[in-house]
């Protein structure tokens, strides 16, 4: 199912690799600064040993679940990642098309190379949209709005991101969106003229800084709650007490998530957060995670400690850049073997099966 | 003892690599995935120090013990592994010769290139039967009473396999079955054509998602307790809790195993499931394990954490692979070497003196 | 803000290494003995993980704190380091005008290679000056006296250097002064002649064995106290008891210092002893620490274990080699720079911000 | 003081390396098997921090201390190691006279190249003669009696080798001892003809297997403390209860050591068992430790864990090597100064002041 040459997920990104400009390699691998997080995200997850179950009927196996009351034929989502056009030209449309084609929910970052109405129109499944809250409420407001009539059906408020990460990588190679790419969903807003992230070394950091609003509060979830009638998750929690907020404040659901180690270099591997966290919210919103799954066992161990489900990001680029619309498809249905594979490994026909015991086995 | 070239099981390792095509050496040496498992399934022997005694009067050591009544010259037994015909020629009679020779019983799996009725004729040591139950019951049954009129003194009931396991170095070598080599055992047996595992990249993947019942439940346990007078064992088990219902479902034995890394890439290596295990079962019935031995000192950890006697599958290999039927029994000699001398190093006259304090002394 | 080429402290040392003699160099670089302290120093602060918090207005941002008083613009300062003038001709001037132009405090080294009247009259901030006693305690008061009259405004009292720690790649190198380099401070001083550094192999350690006093103990921060009337602070301390210790002595503040690896090889890391420290001192005096701080996080890390400042020691230096005044102070603005940006993604807008809650969550 | 060319002890092994045949540097350099007990004995030190305390009186160091009522310039005595003629021509008088030179204790293998009367003639303090018991007691009773004669103080028994420990390298070089040498205090007896010594591959294993008693237990103490007026130490514990076993059976000491990794592989290193050991026993006679001290930082730790004295091995086989007598004198000076360095960094001014709060400091 993968692009021929690659058997798994770490292969594929190899082939990536060959494909893209070594800035947009850079743009997608990187992490923050010592790449710390980025590295311990996917290390946590395979320290974690996974005490199967024998002798459970698994001849019959459901993948599916539901998120937010919307039924996905697995517990993998794609995750926000910006700039779908520096992989493939068809860029976010690909993205959106793979998605529904394997029945799962594309996360839309408002960083696309093509607009949200676009991207909703093209889509075969549930589009979630995330968001950046600008200074400007009413500009963010009115993209809100525009998810909202494209048909989006949750806004994600990304709450980790005051400033951009300092990815040294970038800084090195002087990212820019090449000729032709624009962030279009902002291109019509006022002052949020493309060229921001042309300009060499610190585009889109200073993009960040100028546009961005870093004194957002709690107070603005419940602000944001009033914009619009979709659901707001929350991404970008790596703390308990952070996560009992969210429920607080009306948060339909968070993604435990570290940015994928591209903001504080130094955060917890989400892996080592998210029991913590799911044991706080005690089932009263849902709890979806991601960073540094590459292997359906990974779901697992996600599921295990109480995420509802998983969002993918780099892998799914690795696919865009490979094949287009076929890769990404293509990294979705990998993972999925992998996990129905997993799981029938380890004694879950469903998962509902796939408890914390999986971890923490009763002892003796 | 063991061919000349090799002092130890590492070195055996690296004489059978020159001797075997590619392809039967990964298929041996594999792991599932990234062979988490695998590596850790020996790295965790190593972690354990043994707190050895002194003044303990070994100048008489006896290694022997009895496995389900049977008295073996030691407490090592050769572990199910497929298809000794890609390792020599003379394939499965080989090995049980060897085991035989060495005074210890032989596991036979299912899979392999000889038939049972043939490699209990030749054995000169007690044969269990390693088993897979196939969606056609009948079948099944049948397989089970050939291995009884054979000889065989035990059922071996593999359960940590519903589907096979991902091993990546098999599909990208396309593994099959090479010419003149069949699953002797099924052949006779309608539907199970040898065809099954010649086909490339995923052939013995799809015989096992074929025919293979992953349905199988602790119920069948009982129905194969019915279905033969031999005692059966549960392979395969990693949770305490798994344990405890082999004991309630009437098994004579487990064996605590992941299938020496080959199935759930991310299972514990046993080396750290046995000690809660063994303290779980409390006795009642016998506790086996596989997984990573690779020194007569990680028999004596195993003992200490509460194992009847060990089963090493891939050592036999590169014995096989080697010098035969001399390689095979040279592997075992060589680990009885290693367990009399580390038995006399510890303080141990006999397998009974290999306690648990060996690994967790007494303090102040 | 760097020196071109280097977007972090690390890639600066390498620049630097270009720019300084071998023996310069290692001098500054290296550790005691087997080096296990100097790197676990850095080691240990990467392995505390950032619990960071979101939805924190940190739009405001306010890194200046005080120290003993003093209001300095970020928690961060230059640590006592010896020999500037083997980096840059200015020497120490350099180091205490960019710490000054970056609103904070110079600690100077008795061992500069400028005296401290010079320094203390380029200063364009508060000096502290580092004290080594001496057996000649006439001498040692003069030099404390001449500091006082110069304008310092601390004594920091090292207390882990009884004799020189003994780094092998100095006596590998022979480290001596290059021609035309004295330690000016002591070059006035009876006995104190250049010469001694000026010797193969172990100028520096025959000098502090000849001249420094092991005999100190805690009376004599009585004695220094009574000696001046600047705050005097201990530097060296790894252990809570001594902390408590000078507490009762009437010390200012302790700095949790290991002499950045250079004195007794295996000696703690900083970031190990710090919390326990602070724990024991309980904020009746301030505690500050240096040893292995790389990255704006580390200064967070430091503060969250209850640091009130900490002090930087190489990366100074190598500032200083690459570009002198300039280097040195980019530095500390590359510092400023990396803990603001740290400060906004951990959700802390001030330092008072930074609590023990960021390294150790609250549970479920 | 070390010979040219290295500045501590890990240098010198490489220098040694160079002076040595293969096989002579093999059989000293070797552990037993995979050498996981070889390795840890030297990592375990460096894994214990120790907490230095300031201010602390240390103008006067004294690092003697007696061992067993004999006065020693320090707390390090040579370990007994055979075959010094291996090294240097001089073989044991070599090294007897470099320890009575350095103040301290030779223990003597019984297999040394030099007889025990002429190595006590030559020596210049005190010699403990090391035994094993012999399948013939006449033989060994024999022995003892002469090692008393010759002016020994100390017999000290070693136990933890029932067998000779299988160290691959040796049965790799097929080691034997060179023409000339010979094993000179068993020539004399009957039937230890030194042939045992000269066959290929196995002569020292088979050696041991053949003469040696794996049937010593600890009535074989009181066997031994009624053969010899002289105190009786027992070497080779790594338990807690077999320390209070020695107390009890009127040993004089323990040596706790696993034989510098060369016997039972796996055993624990004996950095991490001399703690528990001590306190077992409570000072009720005296603790001494060997295995993996390289620094002088690891004779603290290992008196701040309980022991009287530390035994150091390998090194002293490097330093006669390099240089004969001069160089085991080298290497025991080495040790001293940095003995003496580490204790005055760690405000330790004799070695009663190295105590268990250097690693475990008091806390908050």
């Amino acid at each position: 199912m993968l692009p021929e040459g690659a058997l798994n997920l770490q292969e594929l990104e190899q082939l990536a690799r060959e494909k893209l400009t070594a800035m947009a390699y850079a743009y997608y691998a990187s992490g923050a600064l010592d790449e710390l997080t980025l590295r311990e995200n996917v290390a946590a997850w395979a320290r974690l040993p996974i005490h199967y179950r024998v002798l459970v009927d698994v001849s019959a196996r459901d993948l599916s679940t539901t998120v937010l009351g919307a039924r996905v034929s697995m517990p993998v989502l794609v995750a926000p990642t910006a700039f779908h056009g520096l992989a493939c030209s068809d860029g976010e449309l690909a993205t959106v098309r793979a998605a529904g084609g394997a029945g799962t929910i594309m996360c839309l970052s408002s960083l696309s190379n093509t607009r949200v109405e676009e991207v909703c129109a093209a889509a075969g499944g549930p589009v979630w949209f995330q968001l950046y809250v600008y200074r400007d409420r009413a500009a963010t407001e009115a993209l809100v709005r525009r998810a909202e009539a494209a048909g989006a059906s949750a806004i994600v408020l990304t709450v980790d991101a005051p400033l951009l990460g300092r990815r040294e990588r970038d800084v090195r190679n002087e990212f820019h969106l090449p000729e032709g790419l624009r962030v279009e969903n902002m291109s019509a807003v006022a002052g949020h003229a493309e060229v921001a992230l042309r300009s060499a070394s610190s585009g889109l950091a200073a993009y960040f800084k100028e546009k961005l609003d870093p004194s957002l509060t709690w107070k603005d979830v419940a602000w944001l709650r009033g914009a619009t009638r979709l659901p707001v998750l929350v991404k970008g929690i790596v703390r308990a007490d952070d996560a009992r907020r969210a429920v607080d404040h009306g948060a339909s659901g968070i993604v435990v998530s570290n940015h994928g180690g591209r903001q504080l270099d130094g955060s917890p591997a989400t892996a080592s957060v998210l029991g913590p966290i799911a044991d706080a919210v005690q089932g009263r919103i849902e709890v979806l995670v991601d960073g540094g799954v590459r292997r359906g066992a990974d779901v697992l161990r996600a599921l295990a400690l109480g995420a509802r489900a998983v969002l993918v990001g780099r892998p799914i680029l690795w696919g865009l850049a490979t094949a287009g619309e076929a890769g990404a498809r293509g990294v979705l249905e990998a993972l999925r073997a992998e996990i129905d594979h997993a799981m029938a490994l380890a004694g879950c026909a469903s998962v509902s099966d796939v408890t914390r015991d999986l971890l923490v086995p009763p002892g003796p």
